[in-house]
């Protein structure tokens, strides 16, 4: 028996996309790991109405835990903590010892910044987040924001409510603390592990995949099989419970068989591998970037510790940059343009020479809206990878919009190193 | 009267987070540009009983129109179409003539990028993609999945069913064709407008927002007040219908009397209002960056049209980098080390002398987790920005993940310029 749990993602910044919501994602991946099984979650804009109907839905469901993300803060929009209180029959009123401590910690945060603080807007803010539901249990703030752990009031049914703050880092610092109540371990008892496990194809589209599938779905009973392709990677996720192992083991066998050439991980990102590469054979990269201006070296560098082997990166927007700081000769942007497969090249072979690194990657095209001519097209990309035994060169036409081509084209670069540095699928 | 909306966002990858939904805010945006109210937004993995309630619980709240996003594709994960059918009470079957326009759309795509297809692979997949509910509305693919409008079969109530392809630039192509439709059209008559604005501030806590807002309440009735804090940044977003305006207009009135020293804009973004300072005034512009790594000349060229002023960055993650291409001195490295504010405004010089640009701007920091120390401790980050008129330097300790700390130094580099180019509150 799987314990399940609802997430509600509250916000009107969220529901707009103005603010991505990384919360939700978090906390099913946090859930799925510890064996709870996470099947919906809701976004709800600050209005009281639509707060208290999620709650309701994820109530029908039969859940046993709902986790809340948002809506604690000191304005007036922020309604999570009543609403929760008054769902689950708990009526709310302010708790002192939290009041004073929130108060501290606001006037703290205003003096670090040198910005000032009126003393009576911080006491009616602080009043507000220190309102705490009869009964519940406070999670102690990380930020300014205390949790809450809101249990059904006595003799009602339903699931424990657990209340956490909305900025990320908070949200997670408070993780802990809200598995270890006892409320919380109560409603999750008697779970069991849910594992999830990834393989990753580069070369081929879900409808091929799809076949293969179909062909052997009894043997691949018990399996939950989830596909996705994204920047031209088709991933595919498959959770089981401890009794699937032998049909995940057949499944990856049979991926082996029928894709075996578009096969290029049963784990790790493409991003776990070239970082991994790199990092064993101590070999360094840099980068000599036209349309992507950076987005590679930023990739490149995202993961803690990079600096053992990411030299750097030139982001040459303009030509006068790419003779002058990467060294690619002014007569060949003449003669073949900034789009070229020569530049591409020679941007690689300057990022390296320059950086003094063993690998240079280079990328020039037409990101676009604008830019585009018949012969080079909006979405007309040029890569090459440069390394100490040989070079990988690819030229294409990528659909979307200016976002969008730069995104495939850095995943792209990246598969490139990938087969540049371990072999397999062709980038 | 204001028609209302909900959406069904499918598919494991975005529940468990391995893909950012795009699809929910960018049709919440559309949605309330043409005056139709979204305030929910349900994310389901691939299981046909979650979408089922899930569509249930839109229906109950009464909403006029629901749009599902995903689950179009051929693998059998992909389900949407046939649970929107059964909901609606109209069943299934295959369209001869979409199955014939997929199967083409197919061979196309394979046969550009050079992969091979298996013809009966994919015979299969497109037999799954061509099922259509009786009396549904074929929307044509943009990609290769069609969408569907699929209204309530006769005599039973309940919202139209608008179906629409995952992929952002397919769903966002399909668009136009789904709002014209005549039954989406019925669903949606009668809608008056909602408008929406943006107030920005740097400088401040929501706190301190808060209790301006409280003062002022009786004047603002009407009004939908949102705040968001967001990298340093505390945007205020209002909604209101035509009566409203009066009563926003004294919002802005309050806020500009109130926070004056904090408002930098009643609607452009920060990066628009760079931008648009640039070229306004013919300047360019070039970075060196260290511990952001080409994510501030990512951002920068983010818009189309950028290269008019962006010229491009370098991101010299080696010290061997800072001195060579950016012309950090050696000695400057030794004696201050490379996070000091003496590297910062060695990075944004340099940066300006090797591009020859108007504006340079340098970050140096310690984005974690490792390579902290007790007198420059992780999130310590140096910042300096140099124009023809003047510099700003900033020196801070950022809270935060890595990924938080190279997050809020690039937003913090956008705030030093639009105040280096158009002043306002200080960054």
């Amino acid at each position: 028996m799987v314990a399940r749990a609802g997430i509600v993602v509250t916000g009107t910044e969220v529901l707009t996309g103005r603010v991505t919501d990384r919360n939700g994602p978090w906390l099913a991946e946090q859930l799925r790991v510890g064996g709870v099984d996470v099947g919906t979650v809701l976004v709800v804009g600050d209005r009281p109405e639509d707060l208290r109907a999620a709650l309701g839905f994820l109530g029908s469901l039969g859940m046993d835990l709902v986790i809340t993300t948002g809506g604690l803060g000191p304005t007036a929009d922020d309604l999570t903590a009543e609403v929760v209180g008054d769902v689950q029959g708990r009526p709310s009123a302010v708790d002192p010892e939290l009041e004073r401590q929130i108060g501290a910690i606001v006037e703290r945060l205003m003096t670090r910044r040198g910005w000032r603080a009126d003393p009576e807007a911080t006491a009616a803010g602080t009043r507000k987040q220190a309102m705490v539901p009869a009964g519940a249990t406070v999670l102690p703030p990380v930020g300014t924001a205390p949790g809450l752990v809101v249990p059904p009031v006595d003799g009602r049914d339903g699931p424990v409510v657990v209340v956490l703050p909305g900025p990320p880092p908070e949200l997670q610092g408070m993780w802990p603390a809200a598995l270890a109540d006892p409320a919380v371990r109560a409603a999750l008892a008697g779970r069991s592990e849910l594992r999830q496990e990834t393989v990753r194809l580069w070369g081929t589209l879900e409808s091929q995949l799809a076949a293969t599938l179909r062909d052997h779905d009894a043997e691949l009973t018990g399996l939950e099989i989830t596909t996705c392709l994204r920047d031209g990677e088709l991933e595919i996720v498959t959770r089981y419970g401890p009794d699937g192992q032998p049909a995940y083991d057949r499944l990856v066998g049979v991926l082996r068989e029928e894709h075996g050439e578009q096969l290029f991980s049963t784990g790790p990102t493409v991003d776990d591998l070239v970082a991994g590469a790199l990092a064993e054979r101590g070999l360094t990269v840099a980068t000599g970037e036209s349309c992507t201006s950076g987005l590679l070296v930023a990739r490149l560098t995202e993961r803690a510790g990079s600096s053992a082997w990411v030299l750097g990166g030139i982001a040459s927007y303009a030509n006068s940059a790419k003779e002058a700081l990467v060294g690619v000769p002014a007569g060949m942007l003449a003669e073949h343009g900034a789009v070229s497969t020569q530049v591409a090249a020679a941007l690689a072979e300057g990022a390296r020479a320059r950086f003094g690194a063993d690998v240079g990657v280079g990328i020039t095209g037409v990101a676009g809206p604008g830019g585009g001519s018949p012969s080079k097209p909006v979405g007309t990309v040029h890569l090459c990878a440069v390394g100490p035994e040989g070079r990988q060169a690819r030229s294409v036409v990528l659909p979307g919009s200016r976002s969008a081509v730069r995104q495939r084209s850095v995943t792209l670069a990246m598969q490139m190193l990938r087969q540049l540095l371990l072999g397999g699928p062709p980038a």
